[in-house]
C-alpha cells in the first residue's frame, strides 16, 4: 500500500526549514504548510527578505558588527570613547553588551575562538586586525569579553600574552554568581572564580 | 545616549520572520542572525524553495489536498476505493487520517468550516463542489471527519441536512475517550459522548 504523502515540493520545503536552529519536524511541517497555504504574499515577502539581508548586510570593516555600510553605527560614532577597546568572540556579542550600556567604547569581534577540537587557530581569527587596531587607534585600555568556557579562557590567555608588549591596561569581565543566582545552585567552578575575583567593599 | 541597534535589514528581517507560526521574537532574532552569518548559501536555499513551493503547489482540483498537478495522488490512484467519500476541514487534515491506514477511499476538503463568528458561511466552502462529486462520483457512503467543537458540529447538522436527499450511508467519526485519556482528565462532554456513543462488544 503506498504511503501518501505530501508533494516533493512540500518535503523539501520542510527539509530546507529544518536548517534554520531551533526548528525541529513539527514546527518546519507547520510553516511549510502556513506558507503553501497562506492568502497573501506574506512568505513571498519573507523570501525576498532573506535575500536582500544576505546581499545588503555584511562584516564591519573594522569591528565586524553588522553593517550596511563600510563601518558599523557604533566605528563610526564620534560621540564614543575612542580609548577603549572591549574584544569579543562573535558580531552577536556586541548588542548584549550595549544592553548594559556600561561602556562607551569601542569593539572588536574575533569571529571565533581558538578552539583546537574544531580546528580553529589563531591564524584563523581576526586577531592581526585587532593587533593593527591597537598600533592605529592608541586604546589605554583593552577590556577581554570572551566565554567563561575551556575555549574562551584559553583564547582570553593567548590574547594576554599577545598584548604584553603594548603600553595597555588589560582587562577581563567579571566571572562570578550570575544575577538571581543562589550559592546552592552554583556549580564549584563559578563558586571559585566568585571567590577569587572577590571585591573589597 | 543613541541605542545601538541592528542594521535596518535585519530588523525588517526579523519582524518578517515573526509572521511565521510559531516562532517568537527570540527565535526570529536567532534564525535573522544565522541567516546573516551562514557560510553556507543554505538561506538563500530556504528563500528560493518557499518561492517555488508557493509557485508550483495549489490545492487538487477535486478534494483541496496539496499537488503540483492537477490531481492529487490519492485522486489520481487507481487502487483506492471509489466509493467512500471522507469529507475534512482543511487539506491539512488529510495526512493524519491517511497516516492511520484506516481508510481507503477519497477525501473531499471543504477549506473551512460554517463559522458565523469568523463570516464564513456555506457559500464561502466547498459545498457546492461536494454535492456535484456526490452527483457523479456515486458515493456508497460520506464519512464526516470534522471537529469535534462547535463549529465543526454545526457544520456536520449542516451536511447531514444537504445530504439526506442522496442515496447515501451518512456517518461521522466517533467522538469519546482519546487514546490514552483517562476519564478523570476527560471533560464532561467528551465523557458525555463516549457514554452516548457506545458501542457492543
Amino acid at each position: 500500500m503506498k504511503k501518501t504523502e505530501y508533494p516533493i515540493a512540500i518535503r523539501e520545503l520542510i527539509a530546507q526549514l529544518r536548517g534554520m536552529p531551533g526548528v525541529g519536524p513539527r514546527s518546519a511541517e507547520r510553516i511549510a504548510l502556513w506558507i503553501v497555504q497562506a492568502r497573501s504574499d506574506q512568505p513571498e515577502e519573507i523570501a525576498r527578505a532573506i535575500l536582500s539581508t544576505r546581499e545588503t548586510v555584511r562584516p564591519c570593516a573594522k569591528c565586524g558588527f553588522f553593517t550596511m555600510e563600510e563601518l558599523c553605527e557604533i566605528c563610526s560614532d564620534p560621540a564614543r570613547t575612542a580609548d577603549q577597546l572591549c574584544v569579543v568572540e562573535q558580531a552577536t556579542d556586541i548588542l548584549p553588551l550595549e544592553k548594559t550600556s556600561a561602556f562607551r567604547g569601542r569593539y572588536h569581534s574575533l569571529g571565533g575562538r581558538i578552539s583546537p577540537l574544531d580546528h580553529v587557530s589563531p591564524e584563523d581569527l581576526r586577531i592581526a586586525q585587532l593587533i593593527k587596531r591597537i598600533q592605529t587607534e592608541r586604546f589605554s585600555e583593552v577590556i577581554l569579553a570572551l566565554a567563561a568556557d575551556v575555549e574562551g579562557e584559553a583564547t582570553t590567555n593567548y590574547l594576554v600574552e599577545l598584548l604584553k608588549p603594548f603600553p595597555l591596561v588589560i582587562t577581563r569581565i567579571a566571572h562570578g554568581l550570575p544575577a538571581g543566582g543562589g550559592l546552592e545552585s552554583a556549580d564549584e567552578l563559578t563558586l571559585y572564580q566568585a571567590l577569587s575575583g572577590r571585591t573589597r567593599l
